[in-house]
């Protein structure tokens, strides 16, 4: 059904494609795949808790350890074909190529990919009981934190927090590993679907809460102690990122320590910024600089006008 | 490619497993499907919203009579079953378990569960006209309240208030059932959408407005009147929720009455605040005390501080 | 398992159906495909960021032009049937009916929505080029701007920003053609994944720049310059919307001229309000006037209390 302008439509769309040296500069790369990584989160929920994710059901009956050695299997082989394509995507040795012919080990590009590969395989899941274990804590944190919460399957099950706090320790685990990529892809994926915004830099303590979760945002940089508080609509953010790139590396974002609430809508900016222990940071305050331990901070005075109708303004 | 360190891995995960009483205690249950529930969701809007959804198209020549009829059993096998695993899943009766060779009448485990579900049902789809009637005033509310709305079928078909509504009218009712895990499951299908987060023990009067609607926070006792408007980032919450378990079931969030309006990101809070009806609560305003009828309340002389280049802070 | 009262619960849906004009007053119209609509969003990524969404992966040794004539003859067949399903749903004139057995030229139901579709897909693949240019500079807009972004790839692949603008660039594309439905179902996609909410009437110029974004909001007459930032939660609002459908049409959002940053939960309301060239709006402001240019607005002397145990309220 197209006319003339098809041929003309497609030239200026190529063009742009020469025009712009992010299109085609890699040949042999593959980018990592997002549903592959979807993937990954799946199958990792079903091992770290079984009994509510996927379609078998564990019972003592059943050996758990063989359930948990089979899917580890095929969790290892599609990670570490997702970790040879983000790291052969942003390698600056020009011979390793997905498909250069050069294949190491089903799959792997070079000798120095496989390596690493295979070191940060190892290291990750020797990390998976520790976190199973941290995110049991999570689990009773947003029960014990939550009136709502009918039970910890529920929070399980059910709660968006968890999730996302979930997705972030798996993340953050490959992010400390130099993994390129893939921690960014899981972190997005767990903000599309609950609205927090966790970044995989960002180091976490246990008993950690976050009740509706929408619109919280946690830079990459900020460091959050043990029994942390964070409702809904809190940003721990930076003062200002106008310095762009120039920042990057540079601690930008706060410190909350133990047992520190912050209520809904609050905003923690700056990376010297530190939030004392068991200190309650109340709802819609901006709090740009430190306060010591047990500190209670609000808006002095909120000065709220109400006005009856006939009253002038 | 798993070397010696899969055995110990599995190991300490199982370890985990034995540790925590969440995993294993109830051999037997399994959780109703998060997959099941949400073509619930789906099936029963087409029944509500015949010619929007679902790929078949009404028109006066087909019997809608037998649609609706045909539509209505499947979801009731659907719903039957999982009311079935939620109750059993949170039943304190050792012998309601699923498969445990005691089946009535397809899939019961027990005959109180049996009797449960059966009630439940007859309840639920009692309510479904009724439900659909104020669905109907809620498209209303949202096609005059909003001046970008072209129709109001683009507002059945496009806008993530009505979904986050309809999905919460379902659940309520459910939850005024007593059905446990469901209700909760079903909002968080909504809010993973939307971005809206509705308790489903909350009270809804009828020609309820929410638009744009991210992160917008419903809690699960609060109580609003009819002809109510919503803006995004609103949260109707408590105001402090450090009581945890021990405030379940007590009254904590806010009670707005009819025809109230409570523009972007202001907050309500606390159980024994009251918003008399009439009254326009500006954006960003925090509010935790009760208002009379026909207020309007905002930041009285919000201090804003405007600087030009050159001029010192 | 239904009992006695099916019947009852069949005929009171029905009655609802016939109580209420906006079921069964267009016979043989089809509302258009969110399924068909997200497909072509999904297509069109794959044309104009090539090598990064869909399976097959361009090297130099494919020819592109191949590649993009074919994918977009495909994308026209899709667009072509969802716009004369959209244009045929909204027609006032009674023979545009799909289905009355008056197909013209493979689907159109009239001469009149044959020559609009035609007409709209010609303006609209003559506007891609131009559409995949500006993308180009936002693209570069949120690498410049975000400390924690790893690479150009990583933008393009993960960031939920560039996600939103990309579909906001479609939709307002079909917008200004005068296309009914399609656009706001475009946003809306993009709204769900993301909880960004751009309407499809919005003008925004190059190097656009959300990060994080959850809770944007900005509405259909916003006007934007050139490389204005905002960050998450940011709304720019109207005043009041009390007016409802009366203010169809009417200019009610801001607008904000070039170089301009809006920090998180910042509000900016009204359709006067201009936000002059370089200016700084700090977080959580709430902004309901003009700026002259360059200036840095914040909450003068926000009084933030903050209590040690022991002290009085």
């Amino acid at each position: 059904m197209f006319g003339d302008n098809l041929e003309r439509i497609v030239a200026a769309i190529e063009k742009n494609y020469e025009a712009d040296e992010i299109f085609f500069t890699k040949p042999g790369r593959r980018f990592p795949s997002r549903t592959a990584i979807k993937g990954l989160i799946t199958e990792l929920r079903r091992v770290l808790f079984p009994g509510y994710f996927g379609p078998e059901m564990l019972s003592p009956s059943t050996s758990p350890s063989y359930f948990i050695g089979q899917t580890l299997i095929d969790i290892e082989s599609v990670l570490r074909e997702q970790l040879i394509l983000a790291l052969t995507y942003t390698s600056d040795d020009r011979d390793d190529l997905v498909g250069s012919g050069n294949h190491l080990c089903g799959g792997c590009t070079s000798d120095s990919i496989c390596e690493q590969t295979a070191d940060i395989c190892t290291k990750f899941f020797d990390a998976l009981p520790e976190i199973q274990r941290t995110l049991l804590t999570d689990v009773q944190a947003l029960y014990d934190g939550d009136p709502a919460a009918g039970s910890k399957e529920e929070v399980i099950f059910t709660y968006p927090g968890l999730y996302a706090i979930y997705v972030y320790r798996i993340a953050h685990v490959l992010y400390d590993l130099g993994v390129p990529i893939i921690p960014r892809v899981m972190t997005e994926i767990a903000h599309s679907s609950t609205g927090i915004d966790i970044g995989a830099g960002a180091h976490i303590g246990e008993y950690f809460f976050i009740d509706h979760g929408t619109g919280v945002v946690i830079g990459e940089t900020t460091t959050i102690g043990d029994h942390v508080k964070l409702y809904q609509g809190v940003t721990l953010g930076a003062l200002s990122t106008r310095g762009g790139q120039r920042l990057a590396g540079v601690k930008r974002h706060p410190t909350i320590e133990d047992n520190v609430t912050i209520y809904s809508n609050a905003s923690v900016l700056g990376g010297e910024t530190v939030i004392g222990e068991g200190s309650v940071i109340a709802g819609s305050t901006f709090v740009t600089f430190s306060v010591p331990p047990h500190s209670r901070v609000s808006v002095k005075e909120q000065e709220i006008r109400v006005r009856q109708p006939g009253e002038r303004d």
